[in-house]
């Protein structure tokens, strides 16, 4: 295991000296502002030496040069969501903002792109879009806090992926910092490329250890200006998860997919006491959104996706009003009301398998004496599930212990199939563990070469991903 | 530069054990067959000095891990259509085939993907496919005779592009064997994934470099049962250029869009003798496809398309049938009417870029004494030209003078652009030294890291890409 250096008032004069005194922040409130991220368990907590505040670039690159010299890790935060521990400084060092880096430098509507700093809020680049009637499809469910050169690190995913994909199908080019503090453009604004490595894709989901993202340039799309929200309600899991081929193959082309479990339904209702939800006792959600350039193409694919349900054995087919989806977006929120310590999973698997998976997820789950059962959200167009644990009453050894073995049972299952661990969320320091013991050696040796390559003394966010 | 060792009776034996000896040839006959690719000019040729051919990922690994031993290089050769002089041994050494290696192991249309070997032809995945109802989207100008691995390693693009994206975007996972002959699978059978580093996205477009692919799972889509071909004539290149954006913005995915320039109209028109060739003295063409899933949408876009067009100033709109494809499909083969030697260029640039890019190259043109003025056609929906330069009675000194300051000049402009120099074709041996001139110093040493970690004794497919 590599070992840094403390931090010294030599290296704290130098970072003064690059970025400003009032950008380069020590006192101890303030490092513990830093100590996490969206984890809530202080065993996971740690606190940075330093925080720095670059604005540019060539700053972010000063202070990544400085980090090599004084042999000092730097952690790079964004919008500090991340579900992963990915923010957290777990070997010290510094923790570098990317929050000053935050103008939309371009948007152009002619060639439908937009260049825009690292620490710009997701949030703030859809609406920018949307405004001009172009759409930017990323769309993590923290878009209001998060910040696009996270999405960038994580490969962030969200509820738009079945039509358009994850981040990194939303990007043409990335300026980042390289672990010796070059900065150096990958990627270009090209609709296909053939000219040496696709760096850019590398870099994306490499959640810092590869780069620091400062820049990129992001694709727009034609805004659809028809939509409708479908819900469909089912009683069987199996039926409520055959419809999702039965939409692809059909070529509706849904934008999103999105499944609650009965669980979920009623703990949402509860929370946002929702008195009428549909189906509260025994329903199941399906969440289908459509979106399209005329009106005649809504009304066909509208008739289309009513009769698709319905053949699937829907119990009630629906429209998805504002709060149906209010239901969906306070599904983590509603699992406070059972259990103020829970655990958010995050497998994903080949999308024909999601039915199996749940099941068997159900089934190991009966095995442990977790307070209430599992409760599984998921976007279920792209085997995505978010499978959640409550701690209750339990003890914290107890817990923990329990939460290893399952997380153990449900991973070999999910590799077995095919799957991985991380559908969005990445890696972080959280699955660190699991990911060194679930990932074929072969492969995570070439992760680890391309790592040593490029970060020889390690600088990057380390202890994340896998160890080195 | 790095020197090899000659091959030698003990590699031979070593290997014959390994394959069999009647799949190791050394006969001056059989190296013959191997010392091009598409190149025509010999003084590119290079004889290998044994070529072999594995049947399965282990053989690869065996042949990967003696070169490995006894410092000799290897080239792997697909189907052999490189435009780029890829499948050259440029170095020496072993020319590997993976013709052997053909088999479609699996079609899944419940889950619409296709597990096959990078021996197996395109036409072959794409037919298999289009019997069950569904789409294999890579479709690439050679694919009858290419080989899917050989377009997994150039990230080859074609004519289906605009809507469905490049090879790349086609594919789940990859098996493959590394530089130093390990069997590693990357990527995994995912609509999204952040669990570590996105391995596949490197490995595809690095050209036998990084990896030698054995088997690929790749992506069905349902089939659009729908489509109709338009072919749109103008008199002026802007007008037609300007088409592009338009249709993209209104939402009309199209799945094509090919531009032919008035010399290309004439030339295969001759070459097909097709007297009635609509506007043959000055018409430049637009051939546009739409696939739909439903007649009514096919009506719906099919006038939607024919006003745009109409609106951007076409000067005729027809039906392009099958004898208009012909055209497209046979330009490479007019130009032998005009010169025995021509040289096709793959530059690729912003959408937005291409109608200046056009000019600009047709001013750059004029200032050379080729026989006849610079012909180009385009994937245009993709900004990518192809543009044609004719030897015809030149000398061979003055031909590549002539050859190299216009591509100097041209590349200049396109880089300016943010364009690059191959959108599909690959660098192989052939753009090597450009690619070296144009591609930032930061940027090729990041390439250039990662191949040294992955194959530190650079045994893949050296003289490719850039110099190590």
């Amino acid at each position: 295991m590599k070992t840094y250096n403390p931090f010294c008032e030599e290296m704290l004069a130098e970072l003064q000296a690059a970025l400003g005194a009032e950008n380069v922040w020590t006192a101890a409130d303030k490092l513990d502002q830093y100590k996490t991220d969206e984890e809530t368990d202080p065993k996971k907590f740690h606190l940075p030496e330093a925080v720095v505040l670059p604005a540019s670039a060539e700053e972010v690159a000063a202070v990544v040069k400085l980090c090599n010299k004084y042999n000092v890790p730097v952690t790079v935060r964004g919008g500090g969501t991340s579900l992963a521990d990915g923010a957290i400084p777990v070997c010290g060092g510094i923790v570098l903002l990317t929050e000053r880096m935050n103008k939309i430098i371009e948007m152009n509507t002619e060639a439908m792109y937009m260049i825009v700093e690292a620490g710009v809020r997701t949030i703030d680049i859809q609406k920018m879009a949307n405004e001009a009637g172009f759409l930017y499809a990323g769309d993590p469910c923290s878009a209001e806090s998060c910040q696009i050169g996270g999405n960038l690190a994580t490969n962030a995913g969200g509820n738009k992926a079945v039509r358009y994909g994850v981040t990194r199908n939303q990007v043409y080019c990335l300026e980042m910092v390289t672990p010796t503090g070059e900065i150096v453009e990958v990627g270009a604004r090209l609709k296909k490329c053939s000219t040496g490595y696709c760096m850019e894709q590398l870099v994306m989901g490499s959640e810092g250890t590869l780069g620091i993202i400062t820049k990129a340039t992001l694709k727009l799309l034609p805004l659809a200006p028809y939509r409708f929200d479908m819900l469909a309600v089912f009683d069987e899991p199996q039926n409520a998860i055959d419809v999702v081929p039965k939409l692809i193959k059909a070529g509706v082309n849904p934008t999103s997919i999105e499944y609650m479990d009965n669980s979920y339904v009623r703990s949402t209702a509860d929370y946002l006491d929702f008195k009428a939800a549909p189906h509260y006792e025994d329903g199941i959600y399906v969440i289908i959104t459509v979106e399209t350039y005329n009106e005649d193409e809504l009304d066909l694919k509208m008739e289309q996706l009513n009769d698709l349900c319905e053949e699937a054995g829907a119990v009630d087919v629906l429209e998805a009003d504002d709060r149906i989806w209010s239901m969906r977006r306070n599904c983590q929120e509603s699992v406070r009301l059972i259990s103020l310590v829970s655990l958010t999973d995050d497998i994903v698997v080949p999308v024909d398998k999601i039915a199996d998976t749940i099941k068997k997820i159900m089934e190991i789950d009966k095995k442990y004496p977790f307070p209430v059962p599992a409760k599984i959200n998921a976007h279920v167009g792209d085997g995505n599930l978010h499978v959640v644990l409550c701690k209750g009453d339990l003890s914290d050894e107890d817990w923990e212990k329990h939460v290893y073995d399952f997380h153990k049972e449900v991973y070999a299952y999910v590799y077995e199939l095919g799957g991985r661990m991380a559908g969005e969320h990445g890696i972080g320091a959280k699955k660190l563990g699991y990911m060194e013991e679930f990932t074929p050696a072969g492969e995570l040796d070439l992760m680890k070469k391309i790592k040593l390559a490029w970060d020889p003394n390690l600088i990057l966010n380390p202890g994340k991903i896998f160890n080195m």
